[in-house]
């Protein structure tokens, strides 16, 4: 039942089926070499050591599986939603062509009632920023938290049914990360009760703000508030800057696109400019600062309350990088398992297929698949372990920061330093993490992986922001340290303030510190994650006591910040490590489900292979032997010939889509190498030249010329 | 006067000087805020303890200059060759406009006589991958070096004219870097001395295959030769594909363009399937390998010339990893000393901008220098370094292709296998470290890197098949792996043939092994290159005796592959570090220029940075100990210190011109910001919506409706 279920999210293919115009009918004759992608596949399936859909199961708990089904039926049937054409569209055309699904995303989940899961369903299965993205997921959510009740309820009721399309103004084009940089300012008018909106220089243009280029008709702009002459510093407004009668600007701002990017070309990323621009003052978001009639200035309390939505913001991200990496994984994976290449028996020696054509049919030529070769595995397989990694710490996160908000409500803030902490790091680590392994994904499938219809590039160019956005990933390892090493100065006055819980994430900077790694006695030790686990403790606190020694002895801020990138990157890897162990050991769930015993073959694979990326820094004091090393980097090897037989379906339990995947390579059913094709003759260069003789457009001015030049038509008929 | 020859590289800014129609008056009085960029940058080149000109004449010899100028000067006042629309077209525009160029630029160079030197030059300038770039790159060189003199003589006349366009068609949609697995078969016939080219499966179909999608008239094809019943495997054979009279393809072929990639959107790579299609038998080229009327084959003696034009590829790439790095150093360094961002007094204390307005006008807010924070000098003083390592290793590779070339001539295959090694492992290891590099140069200019118009992107999607084409990076390492394990064999059984030379590549492995690295005495002993080289050559022999001797215990070929990258990539980077000292110490030309201190500067970083890459294979066998570990961290931070004064004259000695970079961003006169809001104002987008009020396109269709939706206009006028 449930497998079935799983099973309607791969799209049936039917490839090459349809003759099209101008293709020669020889063609419809061909089929790969043989074995068959559909083949490979099917095999490894076969081999695997666990369900892979009770796995889909413990990794999403079930109820997800419905509404992927439900909300993929609607989208898929729709010719809006057709994802047919996006790899040859131009910017201006994929705009358009976003703001269509946009428009009839909005009209299909209203008719349709759609609650939040769903919508937010509908957006992962299109898989494309949108233009109303920062509307839902910014405009309305800061309504929310920084309007006064009375503010939130009017603005947010026109907005929620698209009366008014918001998005959120901060960055400036030459202020980013430091938001008390801002220069744009709000200067208080009393004599009107008017707010002045304006840009002091080109620096101040707000820049960057998703739809705000061509979209939004109201945009929330951080201004610097100046009342009674003095500068309180940046505060949210409201600000019309489209008419709703005809949408174009208003007099007095300046607004458009910021021209094309690597990725989210279908968003119209903004720019505005004000000249002195008026609103009225009760456009300023009011809840916590205020400005009253006269121009007098109140601002609240404590401000805490804040850091809720940033965190809940880079938990989000943990998870959102697991589930990208999965995915550059899952084609990666699969194409590896079909794509042959070179003969080595010796590698081939457990793989039926080959085994089926080289013995019984010697003429048949079987090559090696790909994913047998050891440097292969090596590359690929830490990364299927770290998308595991992610996911369980992503949703560690998510726990942890609902715990804090509950009770942040009740008033007990002691949790926030640490989330805060965790969340910035890992944010950082795991973005970096992800772009690299897509990345890496991309380059281990060869040539084809450069090719859009893998489904990578455009996949990892709509990733890679995140490495900047929500905190720049190396400007964000100075939140994480700072908080380690505060903990290890508190730690070493007050013994008695070391967290007893081994939930704690920063116990271990209490313990006692090692000289070496003695529970790593035999090499066999070395498939235990607990004392893996020990190490990374281990490395950690020293690299947190060597800084805050250096520091101690008068190094500046600045000149610790290369200790802090790495004291942070230990601190997360360390965190990723645990909740690893903590799925594949102390869930229930992965033993009802049959899974736990191939998630700690996953869990020691995480552990070693990211040992081994960090070597260094577990060797340089003396912590891990030189013996030890060389037990390491064998039982590597012996971990990825454990992970061998389940790879495929390791990625076949994230229960990725072909919508989404929308991969030549990756596809559930193997057909690469027809859908390669499939693709290529809808490239437009080929439909457009089919429509003329298949001869391209710019033959008879660029090409002719050039080739007949002089010629007599004697002459050219002897060529 | 040769700093106004290089000044004139350089494009004269006049940015947003015009005024557009729709854009408000106010626009035109906007300046950046201060610190402008102009003045950080003449700040930065002040200070510089070298003479960057100098600099440019030691990389590249006196001469470039005047090319550079010269064809540059003909290129910028062509329409034709303008740069400007580039980042908006879409796929099909950017064919044609690529098209028209390639066109126009046959012309030019027919009409100016331009010679080879000029003609590479005006690619280079163009900066992007041509139609015709394997017709002049791999058909014409093949025609030449595999044609007997009567065919070379016959079609290179015709393609040197252009009256034929070439590709060369060798991988297939299933087969790659196994070129003995490539399926299309040439069929020899007897009775009508022909041909028959056959495409067996789907998978036989050529692919990829750059200028053949569209463009080509003719394709040297890769088939396998088989005539009286015997396969002979893969040779290369002269196929007309398009009319010559109007550029229809030809019955029995289907030919077609392999659809958008992540770059090189330009070309028209294509794929192409035979049915069994006839060609003469004169259509074969049969330099080597010949079939007589009658069908007997003759194969040639021995083979091995035709590495020479592999390796001298391989010797260029490393020469352009070089260029590429650089030109990601040049935007990023620039950018890095315009940007600023927070304040820190402590970093900015030798920047004379800072001091000027923090003391004088405590209320001009200053921000301090993003080249300042010590996180991103670590992460970019390193890639300018790497930038140098790898055009001295660059310029090293060809010297000595051409020293091997001439040696081959005379009969001397000695260096042939030495030369293999070091541009196999020496082509992965710096394609490699430029993709990485350029990417962290993008990432290093915060959001605005992401941007298209900081020139980065795009090139880097043309910069990135490199580690795929020629020789897969991870395949490759294979290559350099089997020789030096052969050589280590050698000098064991006979150890008078170790070389005595010190520019052999692998002395080193004949060395006595060191157990420890008692060269560095003092923490200064780790400025001393010659002390890292030391460090450099024992890692690299250590690697390569340890497999060694697991594959004398039986270690298979497949479970030795992880280890061969790591001894690939520490001889190459023993190689690198070794050019690099040469350049430094032994060049006269350096010490002439009066730039040899600063390259011992940047050679000491470039060895210490990338030992602390590879920190853990120099640290787990106890060569370097723990107290030298924390020397190379501190050094480290020293190198930095001593690299910054002249990170911006380090980059500006590239001198690479402004119509190459194509930056926003990395503009030699600084306007950043100025530069961003011209090239955005020139987006399609924006264009098109203010030929219409400034409402977007779609605005009618898509937003109205749920803007308005059921609003009467009394309730419009109210919000």
């Amino acid at each position: 039942m449930a497998d079935k279920e799983l099973q309607k999210r791969h799209k049936p293919a039917a490839p090459l089926s349809e003759p099209m115009r101008g293709i020669p009918g020889f063609f419809y004759d061909l089929k790969p070499a043989e074995p068959q992608g559909a083949n490979s596949l099917q095999v490894e399936r076969a081999k695997a050591t666990f369900d892979s859909s009770k796995m889909t199961r413990f990794l999403f708990t079930n109820y997800l599986g419905g509404i992927v089904n439900e909300v993929q039926d609607v989208l898929e049937n729709d010719e809006t939603f057709s994802k047919e054409n996006r790899y040859y569209m131009g910017r201006s055309e994929r705009f358009l062509d976003r703001l269509k699904m946009d428009s009839k995303f909005a009209q299909l989940a209203r008719e349709l009632k759609w609650d939040d899961a769903r919508r937010t369903m509908g957006s992962l299965l299109i898989d494309e920023p949108g233009t109303f993205s920062l509307h839902t997921g910014m405009f309305m959510p800061c309504l929310n938290s920084q309007g006064t009740d009375e503010q939130s309820k009017y603005w947010l009721g026109l907005a929620h049914n698209y009366r008014i399309i918001g998005c959120y103004a901060q960055t400036e084009l030459g202020h980013g990360s430091n938001v008390q940089g801002l220069e744009t300012t709000a200067t208080y008018i009393p004599e009107t009760e008017q707010f002045e909106i304006h840009s002091p220089s080109l620096t101040a243009s707000k820049w960057w703000v998703g739809g705000l280029g061509k979209t939004a008709t109201h945009a929330i702009v951080m201004a610097r508030l100046i009342t009674k002459g003095k500068d309180f510093g940046p505060h949210a407004f409201i600000v019309p800057i489209r008419s709703l009668e005809n949408h174009k600007p208003f007099a007095g701002i300046m607004v458009g696109d910021v021209g094309p990017k690597m990725g989210f070309n279908c968003v119209d990323n903004g720019f505005i400019l004000f000249n002195k621009y008026r609103i009225p003052r009760d456009h300023m978001l009011m809840r916590y600062s205020k400005v009253d009639k006269d121009g007098n200035y109140s601002a609240p309390p404590v401000q805490k309350i804040s850091y809720g939505t940033m965190i809940f913001v880079r938990a989000y991200l943990v998870a959102s990088s697991a589930l990208a990496l999965a995915r550059g994984a899952t084609v990666a994976i699969r194409y590896s398992a079909i794509r042959r290449q070179f003969t080595d028996p010796e590698a081939s020696k457990n793989d039926e297929v080959f085994q089926q054509y080289v013995p019984q049919n010697p003429k048949l030529k079987c090559e090696t698949a790909v994913i047998d070769y050891s440097l292969q595995q090596y590359r690929l397989f830490p990364i299927i372990a770290q998308s595991y990694a992610l996911h369980f710490s992503g949703f560690w996160m998510l726990r942890i920061y609902m715990k804090m908000m509950k009770n942040m409500n009740d008033g007990n803030m002691d949790l926030l330093p640490e989330v805060h902490a965790a969340s910035s790091g890992l944010k950082s680590l795991t973005t970096t993490i992800a772009a690299a392994g897509i990345e890496e994904c991309r380059r281990s499938c060869g040539g084809h992986g450069y090719s859009l219809f893998s489904g990578l590039p455009d996949f990892l160019n709509t990733f890679l922001p995140l490495v900047t956005l929500e905190g720049d990933n190396h400007l964000l390892t100075q939140q994480t340290s700072r908080y380690l090493l505060k903990q290890l100065r508190k730690y070493k006055q007050d013994p008695s303030s070391i967290p007893k819980s081994d939930g704690s994430t920063t116990k271990y900077l209490g313990a006692m510190p090692t000289k070496s790694w003695t529970a790593a006695k035999t090499e066999a030790d070395l498939q235990n994650p607990l004392i893996l686990l020990e190490a990374f403790a281990h490395r950690s606190q020293r690299l947190v006591i060597e800084l805050a020694t250096k520091m101690a002895k008068g190094q500046v801020w600045n000149d610790s910040l290369i200790e802090m990138y790495a004291i942070s990157k230990a601190h997360c890897q360390y965190i990723l490590l645990k909740n690893f162990v903590h799925a594949a050991y102390h869930d229930k769930r992965a033993a009802a489900n049959e899974v736990a015993p191939v998630l700690v073959t996953l869990c020691v694979l995480f552990g070693l292979s990211t040992m081994e990326s960090e070597l260094s820094e577990f060797v340089e004091d003396g912590f891990v032997s030189q013996k030890q090393t060389v037990w390491l980097r064998a039982q590597i090897k012996k971990s990825l010939a454990a992970v061998r037989p389940n790879a495929v379906a390791l990625v076949d339990s994230w229960g990725i889509p072909d919508y989404v995947l929308n991969s030549a390579l990756g596809r559930y059913d193997g057909k690469v190498y027809e859908s390669m094709f499939e693709m290529a003759l809808k490239e437009p260069l080929n439909v457009n030249a089919r429509a003329h003789g298949d001869v391209v457009e710019g033959y008879e001015e660029f090409l002719k010329p050039l080739i007949q030049r002089g010629l007599s038509s004697d002459d050219k008929a002897k060529l």
